[in-house]
């Protein structure tokens, strides 16, 4: 192979100055993630404006011996679009494919390029009188591509899905540089293998992903916001299947957290208002979302109102004002920034079936406090969905290597608890780097038999995201002749 | 090859005779479509008991050089289950895998193996307080495995989604007879590459599908079903629009239909109530489902009022009993009849973007008045999806041979202008061998290669399904050496 710097001459020569970056303080920002954990670099970080100009990238990359790393917003949690090898990957950054190509109101549907901002898009909907449900916390700065290759969650999920359930149709550029047009913004066709949800979920490493045609649904006109103090994680869960029953499947957010959230938040924004006492052993953060000609004020009174009777949930408030809805999101996000506040911790992203959250919740908590009381730990998350991030947080001074020796223990008790449970090491997040290794070290050999014909038979020579998700076997020695 | 009687032998005498059929008459009901307009044979039909069985039987037709042709209840509308090479072929019968595994209430999930019949599933889920959603007109003898494999549609797509939409996870055997364990119930489980979306809507070409994991639902407490008359298809899709946002999004049906499904429905059903007067332009039958204290039935008449009022509805009916509420579905359901009592018709299952379903049957209905006037049409279907089954009766007493020329022509006619139309020529019912030749002949070279690739990857010898939804290559001749 020809050395980094040549090759990055080259890609420039070939794809226009303006298209790629070569200078390390250029790239740094491509080549570290979100939360900072880890910076490494690249031959290069290009930037192309279009399809065709993704196309004669891939085609070059392939050309030149190069693999590709495929990029969005980089708010990714798993480390999907870092590179790993810098000497010989590229970035490949969708920033400057921005363009919303279409919106048809009437059809409730859009087609955007998938360099879009997930905030730009939500807000260009908006104005058509439409609704696109997918909400994250990055959203002001993650893309709408990246949202597909990680297959993103959020706090919506429990009424509308995933974002593999909001895309109707995807434009993907293969390893081989082919434009595949699967554009479509039809609601219903089943012609056969749906060749899009090959490339949800699959972090880059199939294609990439250049142009989205996503659902929208009709602008809710409702909504309603509590918080719920309940006596335990299991009254919690049990809550959420009445509520699921009593108020008319209109949940779109289901969030438990527990007194810890408050301290954190805290930390992060000492100001905040308090909206309840902050010593019940759980909390759930509830909001339900519709349109039309209903009362659901009233159905979530009459619901709590019987709950409270009943004596399942203890104490609650329900936002008089958007303004106070936004103070009682301010404690879950807040919660996120306090932990961060505290340097390098173990963050998780679990899933178990419903009617085993709250079971597996109280067996950590408890192994965590036998092997390492010393640590904070904060449980919460989208649990409508069995969905858990359960974190352990250093206690304050760790050095890094305490705090690493911390993370690396604490992570094993978790992860043996969770294989006994059924569970999934990620629910939301993806795989990328930072979970490859625990992901394929589970992985039943019919499962690894598949992926691995899947990727070789779309990227026969493993240059798309080659790090992520499954490792590419090492070569077969050549034999001499 | 060995002939197909010492084949039969075989594999009665290696799978057990119990779990064979060889008999030519026993064999035939697995080698009919369900409209009766095909008939085939096969070498053997298989009845594998368990998902070892299966295993067992795919590792011996790829032994003896048999392709197989999976089947459920048999009553795919694409001919996607029955086998076009009968002296290589065998039928893979699923129904004796009919056990519910579990039911999970809690965790709102069930598993069942392939060969439930849908019916049996929404009975014994009912009776846990549950509610699968999922309702076609063949749910009595339908299969669960044949509804993933065709990823089928129905009558509450709107509200619940596709079949793929109502899936957790699967079990497949694969074409070298590896069992692949799929069969999770997590919520929300982001482990890379969604394995399970590959065999959804397959048609069996990929792998055979012995277990299914279903999302459940809480269940609905309150249907409101009502017949709508409109002066025209474009206010029905107009009325659609309003209904979304003013009746909360809990539409779960919204059909579409025309003053000849009323005669076409009195041919199967002469006693049929008449509901309302059926010389209207057009008719929608919607139907609202929810649970919880929510009062339907008031959202529902003040929607309709106030359409009424403004004059665009112009009659209507709401079902007062659940008894009127299955009439009202009874024309929906004759119709389908009543056109079968004429013989072979052309039959299409078509989507085209919501906003031009009013004009694409505006302009086929046209073009078809023009070339072959003495032909009858019935145009209706889930419009709330764009999925349209525009159908063309030859003359009452036309021959076979005159039927057959008309079939010809209407398609080739329906389908131009639905390509003009960017439509899908297979809404829900899938490809099978029906629509193989006009799925292939409008695919993009790019998308063939990498069906190709992913046949090929999952199974090598073009084994499983063979003549369904793609063709193999032909072999190139062997050159004499």
């Amino acid at each position: 192979m020809e050395d980094a710097v040549n090759l990055a001459r080259l890609l420039s020569e070939r794809l226009g100055a303006g298209a790629v970056l070569t200078d390390p303080a250029d790239m740094v920002r491509y080549c570290r993630d979100w939360h900072g954990d880890v910076t490494t670099g690249a031959v290069a970080v290009l930037r192309p404006a279009s399809t065709e100009a993704v196309s004669a990238a891939v085609r070059l990359c392939a050309e030149l011996g190069l693999s590709i790393v495929p990029q969005g917003g980089n708010t990714g949690l798993a480390l999907g679009g870092i590179p790993d090898r810098p000497q010989s990957e590229v970035v490949l950054s969708l920033e400057r494919m921005n363009r919303i190509r279409s919106i048809a109101p009437d059809d409730f549907s859009a087609i955007v390029d998938a360099g879009c901002v997930l905030e730009a898009i939500k807000a260009a909907v908006d104005a058509e009188g439409c609704y696109f449900p997918l909400a994250l916390g990055a959203q002001g700065s993650c893309q709408i591509g990246g949202n597909v290759s990680t297959n993103a969650g959020g706090i919506n999920v429990l009424r509308y899905g995933m974002t593999r359930e909001l895309i109707l149709g995807l434009e993907v550029v293969l390893a081989d540089g082919t434009v595949w047009d699967g554009l479509s913004t039809l609601r219903k066709d089943n012609r056969g293998i749906d060749l899009k949800q090959l490339f949800i979920g699959a972090e880059g490493t199939l294609g990439i992903v250049t142009g989205v045609a996503i659902k929208l649904l009709p602008k809710p006109e409702h909504v309603e916001t509590a918080l719920l103090a309940l006596p335990s994680v299991e009254a919690a869960m049990a809550l959420y299947r009445r509520a699921r029953r009593d108020c008319c499947d209109l949940i779109s957010a289901f969030e438990l957290m527990r007194p810890e959230a408050f301290s954190f938040a805290r930390d992060a924004h000492p100001d905040l208002p308090q909206s309840l006492p902050t010593d019940y052993p759980a909390y759930v953060l509830t909001e339900l979302t519709a349109t039309g000609p209903i009362d659901l004020r009233a159905m979530l009174e009459a619901f709590l109102e019987k709950e409270m009777e009943a004596g399942e949930i203890l104490d609650g408030v329900i936002a008089a004002s958007r303004q106070q809805a936004l103070n009682l999101w301010k404690v879950r996000e807040g919660m996120n920034e306090g932990q961060a506040m505290r340097g390098p911790h173990l963050r998780t992203d679990l899933s178990v079936p419903l009617s085993r959250v709250a079971d597996y919740i109280a067996e950590v908590s408890a192994a965590i406090a036998q092997s390492m009381p010393q640590c904070d730990v904060a449980a919460y998350g989208h649990v409508g969905d069995g969905n858990i991030h359960f974190n352990v947080i250093p206690p304050r001074g760790a050095s890094r290597a305490e705090a690493e020796a911390v993370i690396k223990t604490a992570k094993t008790i978790l992860y043996d608890i969770l294989d006994r449970y059924d569970g999934s090491l990620s629910a939301e997040h993806g795989i990328g780097r930072l979970k490859k290794a625990d992901f394929v070290q589970r992985m039943p050999e019919a499962q690894e038999r598949l992926l691995r014909a899947l990727k070789s038979a779309l990227d026969p020579e493993w240059q798309m995201n080659p790090g992520c998700q499954i490792d590419p076997r090492p070569r077969e020695p050549k034999k001499e002749i």
